[in-house]
């Protein structure tokens, strides 16, 4: 039998939790003179999950809230929730899980909300998913095509066909029907990436690197942009749909509250504030 | 066979159109400088459902933002949620449904905010259910006696033991798993009450009138009441929990997002604004 979790996994636990301090790290240098806190947390061995990780939040002056997770942990899924996941009705329920999870919500109507995230997760089978999403409120065409422009880019040395299927997958899942409205202007989203994992690892790894170049200049570009009462009252109607998102579909959040993960890691992605004009 | 819908259904529709004008009518007492804006709507042939309501908004001084909507509709259940309705399948799907609901979020943080509900659905069974709670975010002992007190004795004269059963009802209904909290300090909620349909009907209609006068003193007593900074804050906190609880748990909620019901309607139980801190 193969060893549980996998060599794969070890390697991705250790390449996600320098992530984290990396994007903190690029995070920090645009917003000057702001830290993120740290906060490690841990499961015992009472409860559903064990393993832990680091919740890195910052209110900053560019990123009014914006949380970077890392998590690495390990378990049984109850029953009810196997028929959900590849591979855990054959593993009897044993997973283990690991990843970074980045939603960031800015201050400047002008600068886009981005989630971001990757993941590795293993059963009796094996895989990769992840993604990023660019959710502005004041669109800006040539912002949008430098995003989407640089995610292709990343994602070509991987498969030919993978931005065009990663694009899709995105505007798919992130779309709120009961508004008939795309959350925002997309990016990629991609899971179940079982086949050929030594090159998917390699380009989960790119994804990585290409999310701080895809949305950083952005966030420069617009930061000391002036803004009017107006746009900024935009911005927290816009919020108010990502939290309508977040909590009526997104999966990650539903399945964690069901799950017994960690509340506060889980509802950082919640805007710090919101309309519901 | 039965008539479909029964001579009970057009008396219940006709009773909650009135109580909706009644409500209108009694917290434009308490908001004198303010009027609701009443927008009809009506679903067409084509939809999903048939039939129409009127929803009716108030953006007040001492209601910041409150809709109470009337709506009576029929159609047919698709078959994926029959199993889910009393009667739904041996019903072929069909059924009919009309009610009243408010949700009411005050501006001042010593006015509780209150959610209100009575509705009458058939299919091949034919039930009663509705409820009403409070969620103050600064909660006084005295009012929460009084809510709970005036709810109480409309229960007294339908059945000796329903005020209990209701209470615990409504404790567990309006609670939020994932924080271990509740969503305030309860009220009563009932469901599939089928038996004795026109004592019921009865009970309906005092739980109507009860609710007024279990609420609107408390608004009238509290809302000229000073605060401060911090108190705003806790409630736009406690409003990001109710958030929280009507698109992660309330069935209302995702059930009309679901079978295409009306989402303005559906979604005015959100509040005007709120934070996660």
């Amino acid at each position: 039998m193969d060893p549980f979790p996998s060599p794969l996994a070890a390697a991705s636990a250790g390449y996600f939790r320098q992530l984290q301090d990396n994007i903190i790290k690029a995070f920090e240098d645009t917003d000057k003179n702001h830290k993120f806190i740290k906060t490690p947390w841990q499961k015992g061995s009472q409860d559903l999950l064990q393993g832990g990780g680091t919740i890195a939040l910052l209110h900053g002056e560019v990123f009014e809230k914006m949380g970077v997770n890392f998590s690495e942990v390990s378990g049984t899924f109850p029953e009810a929730f196997r028929k959900e996941i590849p591979g855990a009705e054959a593993s009897g329920g044993r997973f283990w899980a690991s990843g970074v999870s980045l939603v960031c919500h800015p201050r400047n109507p002008h600068v886009p909300a981005v989630h971001f995230n990757v993941r590795r997760i293993e059963t009796s089978r094996t895989w990769f998913g992840g993604g990023t999403d660019l959710t502005p409120c004041l669109p800006v065409e040539e912002d949008t095509a430098h995003f989407h422009q640089t995610l292709e880019d990343a994602c070509k040395s991987y498969q030919p066909d993978a931005y065009p299927r990663f694009k899709k997958w995105c505007d798919e899942y992130f779309f709120l029907p009961h508004r008939n409205e795309a959350r925002g202007v997309g990016g990629i989203f991609f899971d179940y990436l079982e086949d050929r994992p030594e090159e998917t690892f390699a380009f989960v790894q790119a994804v990585g690197q290409a999310f701080l170049a895809a949305y950083l200049p952005l966030a420069e570009k617009h930061k000391d942009q002036p803004f009017t009462p107006g746009e900024k009252h935009t911005q927290l109607v816009k919020r108010g749909r990502y939290a309508e998102f977040n909590l009526l579909y997104d999966r990650g959040t539903r399945f964690g509250l069901q799950s017994g993960g960690n509340v506060d890691a889980i509802l950082m992605s919640l805007p710090p504030e919101a309309r519901w004009p």
